[in-house]
């Protein structure tokens, strides 16, 4: 008998036909004689509805009252999901993210969980029911009801898993687990069975929509073994897991895709000592987050400055660069440009040479230009023109061969 | 500096714009200087639109399971109402029914209230803030999220009162306040200035559909004090207090009809002692509650019984007659019939005589026929044929002067 905790998404409980879709499945793991705890989120759309309610009434309403307002969409489904289950002779009960015991702190719509008690739900188990938890909403020590932000179902299975000392969390989406590539991209994209903390953080943060990183994040500290899986079928999805030295004999293990980010640069400034520190302060003070940078010396001994940001950031990079370019003295604007970030990622890198030599090869052979390059221990990334994002994700994909198992 | 607890139903928070309205209210009341708390209901509609949600998942839905459900509707309300406020720029904190110390028994989806702490809200009233409370739902001992029922927001908010000691307890309704009769009936019916709880509780359980009577009969037991008012004028409402002396000055206070009434006959029942006990028993342990009762003696020594109960109880006292019936070993159950109940309520009735015989005498001039009377102490009831309900109403009213001050 395992312990298994299921995280069903917004997707997979839509509407009252996938909520039953998700009870079978559940029913089915317990009829194998396994305890079941299911984080669920709430059903797609609900949350922005509750936005848009709120913001006709109050363009920047209080955070506070947002978590109180956006908690409820997740207090629907696990009372459904429950109601759900009986009707098909499963006993279920639910549990709001404060009666699971999720304490945070109080950084209301985006709080980071302190612990996990778990409330009764050992007890609940013990005498045979199956506990349905929401997801995304926990409690302050003062008792207010706090949102977890983007991600934070995930977030919330990851770290129940953590705290009932579950065998395996299962994250069920709408895509099968990850795949060496964008299978829309690359035909012979495959799935991976298996997976490192370190690599699946890497997609993550590489364009890989699947699961935010800061759950990869919490798995990875507390050592929670998961799955990612599909809601639709019953093949088995990619086990995420603490690395095993077999694990590095993959080279790399997928190649990421991130459209969503933007080339910032200023021209022209003042080639002096503190430039960069002054500008990327600056930045982080606004919280925007800094991707890929680079540094080159132009014309007349100027400093030229490239940094990529996502889309939804450009408008406060530009405000901020505006702003540090009037303190320098000096330095131009030049508009922003769309670009493509493609990544090959593979903990096998750190002990294997000649992986840069042959991505290098392949792009330089698909005749793609590359603007801009970072690398970390598992992973090198480039920044090139996005109409040459799929041509490059499917070269990577051949040259290190991820399409054969 | 009063303390005042304002509750706002379905109808008054039912839009945006409608919470807009309710908290210009709210802040008209704070500009005053008074401590203000605010008890909501959910947005008319969402209550039904959650329970065929999950009726469509199990017609028969589990109770714990649905008050998790229920809760989160008066939850949105709280949560829009505080943002509203703050729009305004008034300082205002939601509190939901388990915030707010609304301890209950666990009879899921009709709980009783036990105790109210009223958890913070004291310390956030005296730091200047409008307190939002959602009503109709409170916590057991276990941590289990209850809901009071029907009317139970107007109980949260008399419990509310009693437990801070305030000053009054405004119930904002669709109504101006409580009348002499239906004005739709009555042209010249008048807005009642002054009620006792007695009497609230007669004309609630007589028709009148302003408040529940349990919500009455708590203010009563704990003397608070309300006012029933229309959240969309600014007219003073019904106050409902204690009685006192020159209470009793008027002799018939107001007349209610109830149109949601059946007569169910069971006709040569076998006359013999501890018949109609059979009977009354077997309905009151199927919950159907009784409200007249004639027994007579038919032809051949045998008994009739016909007894009144809501329409929606028609089926299960059908159930419990043919059951009876089979087990006396003798008797017909006669179709049953729709009756209108027409009463005529005041304390003034306990001191002086000649009401019954004015009551009757203007019901005998109207050309009403009388099926069957019951009295209480401050009440005279009579079942008549529905269509001549409104003839019945408009003489008692014409016949004790209520369309007079």
């Amino acid at each position: 008998m395992a312990l298994i905790v299921q995280k069903y998404g917004g997707t997979s409980v839509g509407n009252p036909d996938r909520i039953r879709n998700v009870a079978k499945r559940i029913k089915a793991q317990r009829d194998r004689g396994d305890q079941v705890v299911v984080v669920v989120s709430a059903r797609s759309g609900v949350t922005n509805e509750l936005i848009d309610r709120a913001k006709s009434l109050n363009p920047s309403p209080d955070e506070r009252e947002m978590d109180t307002l956006l908690a409820i969409g997740e207090q629907e489904t696990i009372a459904l999901t429950a109601i759900a289950l009986h009707a098909i002779g499963v006993q279920a009960v639910s549990r709001t993210g404060p009666q699971a015991g999720i304490i945070t702190d109080d950084a209301h719509t985006r709080a980071r969980i302190l612990d996990v008690t778990g409330g009764d739900i050992k007890r609940q188990l013990d005498e045979g029911k199956v506990v349905i938890v929401a997801g995304f909403q926990g409690l302050t020590a003062n008792g207010e009801v706090t949102t977890l932000g983007r991600g934070g179902s995930d977030l919330s299975a990851i770290a129940l898993a953590w705290a009932l000392k579950a065998d395996v969390c299962q994250i069920y989406t709408d895509v099968d687990g990850v795949y060496t590539a964008d299978p829309r991209v690359v035909p012979d994209a495959r799935k991976l069975d298996l997976l490192s903390y370190d690599e699946m953080l890497e997609l993550a943060s590489s364009g890989s929509k699947v699961m935010q990183a800061r759950s990869v994040e919490f798995a990875q500290k507390y050592n929670v073994l998961f799955e990612v899986r599909s809601s639709f079928n019953d093949e088995p999805g990619t086990i995420v897991k603490a690395e095993a030295p077999n694990m590095e004999q993959i080279l790399v293990r997928g190649v990421a895709v991130d459209k969503n980010q933007v080339k910032v640069t200023l021209s022209e400034l003042p080639d002096r000592p503190g430039v960069a520190a002054t500008l990327f302060q600056a930045l982080g003070a606004q919280g925007v987050v800094v991707d890929m940078i680079i540094q080159n010396i132009g014309r007349a001994g100027l400093a030229n400055l490239t940094f990529t940001v996502a889309k939804e950031d450009v408008p406060r990079s530009e405000k901020v660069a505006k702003a540090v370019i009037t303190e320098l003295g000096g330095g131009k604007l030049l508009p922003p440009a769309d670009i493509a970030k493609v990544s090959a990622v593979g903990i096998g890198m750190r002990t294997h040479s000649g992986v840069a030599a042959k991505f290098f090869g392949a792009l330089a052979k698909a005749g793609v230009n590359i603007m801009m390059i970072t690398t970390s221990e598992i992973k090198i990334s480039v920044a090139i023109e996005p109409a040459q994002a799929d041509t490059a994700a499917r070269a990577l994909h051949a040259a290190f061969d991820l399409g054969k198992a």
